[in-house]
Parts: structure tokens; C-alpha cells; sequence
């Protein structure tokens, strides 16, 4: 049998546009021979599409879309598209389903019985759980139906008790040969490894053919990566479609040496490059625009996140904005200039100093009795802002903001300030990560690319005189890893001292994560990268008192 | 039996502090003769604690923290109080419980049935689902336990079907005579008179005491109202604590007419002054700051902004900061200083015009080939900003965001301008409800308050040369009502101009409102008055298509 994994990359609730790509892709694919077709997890609406599926109008056009679909599909073979459903006009329980479309029609309607509500997903939200586990006959094989979590939590991959249910066992003893899989799996760095090894495991286990539909882009703070598979009844991997693009793959179950195995690159800083550039390609373009601004300071931030625009959106719809204080080093307008270059693209500089001179002179009868602080920092950062969101505005361009993952932990940044703009690029990279990213990128490409001055020069806002990060923060070698134990290991204070760091240090550390959640709280959204993101998979309370010490921990 | 609802005002995450509150209470409770207490839902960690309690630390405070109440109220009577529970040391499942202390001992753990998992509510994120329902015996009388939500699905008071289960039932088949309800319920404009009548009715229908201990304070953007209340066998309101305020409440189920009622003060001005009263007293100490910074541009938010926070505050904790440009009319000044002057508060005034000039300069070089448009509007908004936020900075004071509902909802607001705060006191309040706000509150002070003319002028952002809001958007009468049946009510267009809204208008609007999604989504918090709020309980994607019109409504 072939089956047609159509890996698409939806727009929320374009439901023309969407049903399109679904309409080309399947003719696409029956043309080469597949049997029948398979999309990614809800994809006639596009994941996750959040409290727009609460509305009535929207639902409706779901049920629209799906109808029209098996109408226009007709001559075709079946097609299994993801959707919302209801159970029927009474109901008002609402499914993550999958519809078998043949013959013009709605033949079966399958439903998703595991619903993930940790970290970004909230579907017990929006959905109920499914009552039958899903089965059809196709070719004289049974075929079971899973979507997304429904394949992920097999005991003795997870090595836990599967409380929940567990479809495939269910649909196994169904009589399921073959197991579909219709997924919108987020993408994180090593996330891949991963479900490879749980697919393999689990095709494996129960002796059946599996096939894995994953969408593919950018949703907001989401990417999803693609890469959709296939593997035989001894969890060999047999077929894999594109990584970070659309692709339509045609799995031959019965000949599986004439499936195409897409080559992956796995390496860390390769799955990062590709999601922050497709994450930032949708991101822009799905929020209606096609040029960026960036404010380029000479650092390390501003760069990468220059050269991931240029490589989503093209070096034409790239401006680079120099806004030099008193502070700044000789090297922020030299480096700039030359990254500019390197990148091709466009520059304008604006010098801010009398802008400062005028705040300074507005606000000196109220400041006269305060010294200078953090405050006077801020307000360059701020008037940058103004200045970048002025030509945004003016000029209909996307201002990307540019701190990395470590600041916005610990607060390092000005709220309306360095943190203003429609997307973070790097909101979820730790600066470390930066670092590694830059020196690949330029042992990548051919060419001079992030000039090697800006990542040789230690790491400075130049926000007062001298200023640079390590006066405030620890070394970032130290910091990255009590930051990633913390907020994406979830770990306690003893568990991270446990592990050798300095508890004087740790504490202080988690004190300026905890202060800084209502910086966090209004700050645009990142491209998620790692397994725990700021942003839609982490909810905070904003007035907590929290104390991380040894007094309350072992009290 | 006497019973004390301890209706309490915690701090997220504030063990230690919280725990002394329930001390305290019980203890007061127990000296006016209560036989036994109760505290609100989770009252030992507060409500919501959001991700706080995925964390393995947080839990072990909470247990470590009933195990030390249970001690410490060893000689006291009985006590019932609130926290996140665990059902045994290997289980992975945590529940939103109700624990029993009596002699110095956690005598029995109640658990939470109806888990809400909508608009503010995301309790399956967190919680498992009680197993069974809880009673217990005391003083020769069965008492159920139940946690807000368990009370909120009788199928003869909704005319639902209540398939999720129906706890009061089950509870009172096992021989409850008492039903207790633990309670975090956020308040909303009219919402008491509902939980009123459905307490009354489901006490009157099963034939059993009924008593309600409601949690009381600002927690981030909910605000809680207390209003705890008892209820006899036939559904007579016996007992009702103070509102928006914390209360110890003693109810004799035997003697009602001993019984405290409490005056509750419900017209819809009254209601929402006390929301935001409280909402931004708590929002503000619970951060860790005494004082705040209003921008006063002599228009209507931004005096009743200041009047809020003066009552919240106090007249020395508020500070108002004129900031002139050359298209304030000179009512701007001077109804802002008279505003001033009722409040008590001290005022500077920050000219802006070479600001605005000095911005002008920088930018012409780039801006030469364009029209002026909302862009230099948005440039005097974000000084405003700049200097604001400098302030707050220096002196550690919070800025409060003054802008209203309306304006939030069809993006008429400037980001990183006037949208920039702490707090945005009005966020939840309409246009329409600032003005009844405002008459209400000057016909309630027996001074003057707000100065009439700024009731009276037609409102303007001021920000060019005769501007006036109604020259972008419909007149606040018109487009209210048209915000808050998409917003509030979730109505399609087809349904709203089903209602006699013009076709052409409410598209315009739905559409402003979708826009505006990625500026709310860097918004302040605001304080949640209305069933709909922005904020936690509406999770909209930044980049969604939305079209909203008869092509597709009714395709």
C-alpha cells in the first residue's frame, strides 16, 4: 500500500488557503501513485488554533471546509484530514479528529484520545476525549488511526504505567496492521532523536506498520520541524519527509526500499538555525508583513538575529538601524557596518545623543536629589525604541527584537526598550547558545559572516561607560546551566546546589528569574527551541512571593 | 453547629504569611465560638498558583505547611483548609483538596470533583479529578465537602445535563447534611446575585445547609470579592460576609437569626469601583511597591485611574505627571491640576515638545519621502512613555496604565506608549462604564471629584491638532455594545448584525479587534470585572487569518 503524508504548513483559520494546500498536495500525491493520504493533526484549521475554536462561526467553517474538501477529493483516493468535529448537532462535545473523506463524503470520523494539557498544549481545554479507539478496512488491511499524543505514552518506551489509556494497544487488538499517526509536534532541539527512537519502539512492539504526518512552521512561538516518517513492522525507519519545509512523501509499505529517506541534520545548532529562520519567516509573513528591522549594536544578539532575518526573509527586506550613544564602543558602528555587508543589507544610523541630553534636562529638576542608576541605561534603550518603532511604524516594517534567552531569564533587558518588537528571535536560545550558533554559522557558510570581532569581544549593552555584562551577571558558562536547570529541568534550589553550584549564587539567580516575570509577561514572543520556553508554555503568577533557600526548601 | 468561614486575602506562594492569616482567623473564629472553620480553595498556597505548583519545592511547602497548622491549631476545634494535595507518596496525581485538621493531625483529605478548564480556569493542567466524594461526621451531623466548582453544574439550575457528574447529588446520597463549599471564584460584574441563586436553589433542593467560603483579594488580574455566605435547608441566604475585604465569619446553622448579613452594596458602578480598588491596592503591595505614578492628560481615564488609586493608596502613595505637547488643549493642564488638586495628589509637569522636535530631526532624513500619520502620534506616546517609566525607575514607583476596554479592544492605544505599565486599571472597562463609573463616583463623594468638564469634553488622544477619538472610531454608545457581544458574548458577525448592527460597522470592528491581538498580547495586566476579559482567559494565535463577513459566515 502507499500512503501520502501530506506535510503542510497551515495559516490559522485560512481555511481557503488551507484546504488548498490540502486540495494540491493530495492530487500531488495520488498522481505518484499513492493509494490514500494522510495530513498533519487539525490541519483543514492549522495548530494550535487556541480559543478561536470556542466560536461557533469558526466551527462552522470547519465542517464547511472539511465538506468541500471530500467534494472536491471525489476522484480521488480516501483522504484522512485533521480537523475539530462534534459528535453530532446535539452535541456539544467537541473532538480532535481526523475525517476519512471517499467517494465525495465523510465516511468515518476518528478522535483523538489522549489530550496533552502540560507545557504549550491545552486541549482538555477545547476537547473531549475520544469514546472508541478508530479502525477501517482499506485494501484488506485494518488500519488504526492515532493523532499526536495518542502515540506517546507507551509504558515500556516511557517506562511508566500509562494510566491514560493506551490507543495503539487498543487498536492492536482491533486488529490494526497499520498505524497512522496524525501529529502537530512541536519542535525542540533533540525533540527528533526522540520520537524516532519512541516510533521504532513502538512499531516494533506491536508488529505494525506506523506512519507519522507531521505539520511543518511557524505558529506563533512554535516551529514545527516536518520530518514525517515512516516505519515497517520491525520499527526500521523506511521513508522521512523534508526537515523545516512542506513536503509531500509517498510511503510504499510493501516495497519500502523505493521510499525516499530525506537526509537530517541533527546537529544542535543546525536544528536551531533552521527553526529560528522558519519560525521567523512565518512568524512575519503570516502577521502580514515582509520586511524586518533590526537595531544592530555591534554585539553578538543583534547579529544572529540580522542573519537569521536575512536567511528567512531575504537581504532586501532586512534594515539594519545603528543608534550610537556616547557609550558606545568604536567597534558597535565598525562591526555593524561590517556585518551589514557580510549580510547585504541595507543600514541607517542614528545618533542618539541629543535625544539623551534632552530626557536628561526634562527630567533633571525630579532627578536632582538622585544619582545616576539603571534608570538613565533604560532610557537609551528606550529612545532606540521609539526611534526603531517609528520607522516600523512609519514604514510598515517588523521590529525584531534581539536579546537572547539568559537576559530574559534574569531580566537583563529594558521592558519598552531592547524588549520591544513583533517576535524575539533568540527569546528561547541561552547566550551560550549564541555563541555556538555564530561559529557555526560562519564555519557553515563560504563566506565572512558574523565578523569574528563581535564574538571575540566580550559581552556589553554599553549602556555607561565600561559597563559590561559580567559586572552584573555571572560568567555565561556559569549562568547558562544553573538557568537551564531551573527553568527548563524544573529543579528546586537544593537540587541545583546538589549539583555543585554555588548556593549563594543560585539563589541570587532564581530571585532575578522570579523579579523579572513581569518583564517576561509583556515581552513579544520568542521562537521556541527548547523543551520549557518562555511564553505560552510557562504561566506565572505575577504578584508571587517566591524564596529559594535552604530554610524553606528543607523546611 | 457554629461554623467559621474564614474568608482570607493570601499571597501566592506566601507560606508562611498565609498560614498565620488561617491561624489567626481560626483562632478568632474559634473565641467567637465556632464549633469548626474553613478557609477558601487552596487557601494554604492561594489561588491560582498557576505553574507554581508543577514545581516538586512548592508542593513539599504546602504539606509542610498543613502539617504545621494542623499542630498548631491542635486546641482548636476542627479545621478545613485549602491546598494542593497529593494522594500518596508514589502517586504522580495531584488534587485540589481540602484537608481536615483536628487534633494536632490531618484527619481526612477532601478532593476537588469538577475540575474548570475554561475562559480563567485551567485546573486539569494541574489537578486529577476527585475519586470520591467526601463526608464526614462531626458533632452528630454528616458534612459534605465540596471546592467551588462542585457546586456549579446542577442540571435543574442550568438546564444542562451535568455529565461531568454531579457531586452535591452524591453527596447528599451518602447522608450529607451540611454541604461545605471551599471557593476561589473571581468576581464579575453581577456574578454575586448568580452565585446567590444558585446556592439557594441547590441548597433548597436538596434540602441541606449550604455554606460558601469565598477567597477575597487581587491576585494579578483576577480579583476575588469574598461575600462568603450560608445558606439554610430552604434555601434562606442566613449569613454573608463583608465585601471585597477580608472577614471572619461565624454562622450558627442552628440559630440563624444570630447570623451576621452583611450589606451588599450591588449596582454595577459600585461593584467595579471595589474590583478596582482592590485589584490594584493588591496588584501593587503584592509586587513589593507602596507607590504609583498616573500620566494625567485632563481626560477621563486618566482621573478615574488616579481616583482608584487613591482610594487603593492613599493621596501621598499617587503621583500625577502632566506631559504637554502642543496639541494638549489648555483643559488638559488645568482639568488635570484641578483633578489633582481634589485627589490630594502632587503633580509634575514634563513638557514634551522638544522631545518631539529632537525625534522630528533625527528621523527627517529617513522620514523625508513619507506623510505624516500615526507614526508622529505614536513617537509623543512613547516619550510619554520614556519619561514615565524613567520616574519609575529612579523612584521605584509603578506606573499605571490608564487605557480602557474599548480602546484595547480595536488597538486604539499606542504600544510601548500609553499601553506601558505595571497595571492597566481599566483594561476591563468599557468606554461607556468609565463614564457611569465617574458619575457614580461623583454623585457618591460628597466633594468634588472628577472635574466636571473632563466628563463633559468629547474624548480625544489629543496627539494632532483637533483630534477627536471619534474621527477613527464609532461613537462609544455604538461601538460598545457591538465589543461586548464579539468579546464578551463570543457572537459571530452574522449574529451581531442579526441584532440590527450595521453589516459594514461590525465587520470594520472584528477586524480592528483581530489586529490589535499581537498589541494585547505585550499589555500590561488589566483587572478582570467583566465575564470576558483580556488576559489569561482568552488565548488568542498573533497569527491567525480572520475574516469575518457573509462570505464565509455563511458559506
Amino acid at each position: 500500500m502507499r500512503v501520502g503524508l501530506l506535510q503542510l504548513n497551515p495559516v490559522i483559520c485560512d481555511f481557503k488557503g488551507n484546504c488548498e494546500k490540502i486540495f494540491q498536495a493530495a492530487q500531488m500525491a495520488f498522481e505518484a501513485g499513492a493509494d490514500f493520504c494522510v495530513t498533519p493533526e487539525l490541519a483543514v484549521i492549522g495548530y494550535p488554533p487556541d480559543d478561536l475554536i470556542l466560536r461557533e462561526d469558526i466551527l462552522v467553517q470547519c465542517v464547511h471546509s472539511v465538506k468541500d474538501l471530500a467534494i472536491r477529493t471525489k476522484n480521488f483516493g480516501p483522504l484522512l484530514v485533521g480537523t475539530p468535529w462534534r459528535s453530532g448537532p446535539d452535541s456539544t462535545r467537541l473532538y480532535n479528529a481526523a475525517c476519512l473523506l471517499a467517494d465525495g463524503r465523510i465516511d468515518k470520523v476518528f478522535s483523538k484520545t489522549l489530550l496533552p494539557e502540560y507545557d504549550v498544549f491545552y486541549e482538555k481545554r477545547y476537547f473531549a476525549s475520544a469514546q472508541n479507539p478508530g479502525v477501517f478496512e482499506f485494501m484488506g488491511r485494518k488500519i488504526g488511526v492515532t493523532i499526536c499524543e495518542d502515540v506517546w505514552n507507551d509504558p515500556d518506551f516511557w517506562g511508566q504505567t500509562g494510566v491514560d489509556g493506551q490507543p495503539v494497544r487498543s487498536l492492536c487488538a482491533e486488529g490494526a496492521q497499520m498505524i497512522i499517526n496524525l501529529s502537530a509536534s512541536p519542535f525542540s532541539v533533540g525533540k527528533h532523536r526522540l520520537i524516532k527512537a519512541m516510533l521504532g519502539s513502538l512499531s516494533a512492539k506491536y508488529n505494525v506498520d506506523l506512519l507519522f504526518c507531521n505539520q511543518v512552521g511557524g505558529f506563533d512561538d512554535l516551529v514545527f520541524s516536518g520530518r514525517s516518517m515512516a516505519f515497517d513492522a520491525h520499527g526500521r525507519l523506511t521513508a522521512s519527509a523534508l526537515e523545516f519545509a512542506e513536503d509531500v512523501l509517498v510511503v510504499d509499505t510493501k516495497n519500502p526500499e523505493k521510499n525516499r529517506l530525506s537526509a537530517h541534520d541533527l546537529s544542535s545548532s543546525s536544528e536551531i538555525w533552521q527553526a529560528l529562520v522558519l519560525g521567523t519567516a512565518d512568524y512575519v509573513r503570516k502577521s502580514g508583513f515582509n520586511n524586518v528591522l533590526v537595531g544592530l549594536s555591534g554585539g553578538l544578539d543583534s547579529s544572529v538575529t540580522a542573519a537569521v532575518a536575512v536567511q528567512a526573509l531575504g537581504c532586501e527586506q532586512v534594515t539594519g538601524v545603528l543608534m550610537p550613544s556616547p557609550y558606545s564602543s568604536p567597534g558597535s558602528i565598525e562591526h555593524s557596518l561590517e556585518l551589514a555587508a557580510n549580510l547585504g543589507i541595507k543600514t541607517h544610523t542614528l545618533p542618539i545623543s541629543e535625544l539623551m541630553q534632552a530626557y536628561d534636562l526634562i527630567l533633571a529638576p525630579i532627578f536632582k536629589d538622585y544619582q545616576p542608576d539603571v534608570t538613565e541605561e533604560n532610557i537609551q534603550a528606550r529612545i532606540r525604541a521609539n526611534l526603531l518603532m517609528a520607522m516600523s511604524n512609519k514604514q510598515g516594517k517588523m521590529l525584531l527584537a534581539t536579546g537572547n534567552k539568559s537576559e530574559m531569564a534574569v531580566g537583563y533587558s529594558t521592558i519598552y526598550g531592547d524588549m520591544a518588537g513583533g517576535l524575539a528571535v533568540l527569546a528561547d536560545v541561552a547566550k551560550t547558545s549564541v555563541y555556538k550558533l555564530a561559529d557555526w554559522l560562519n564555519k557553515t557558510k563560504n563566506k565572512p559572516f558574523i565578523p569574528r570581532e563581535i564574538i571575540a569581544k566580550p559581552p556589553s549593552a554599553e549602556l555607561r561607560p565600561g559597563q559590561m555584562d559580567r559586572d552584573t551577571l555571572p560568567e555565561y558558562e556559569i549562568l547558562d546551566p544553573i538557568l537551564s536547570l531551573y527553568i527548563e529541568k524544573g529543579s528546586s534550589f537544593n537540587e541545583i546546589c546538589a549539583l555543585g553550584h554555588d548556593p549563594d549564587l543560585v539563589q541570587k539567580i532564581m530571585y532575578m528569574v522570579d523579579r523579572a516575570e513581569f518583564k517576561r509577561s509583556q515581552a513579544p514572543p520568542g521562537i521556541r527551541i527548547t523543551e520549557k520556553a518562555f511564553g505560552r508554555g510557562r504561566r506565572m503568577p505575577l504578584t508571587a512571593k517566591c524564596v529559594h533557600d535552604r530554610s524553606t526548601a528543607d523546611s
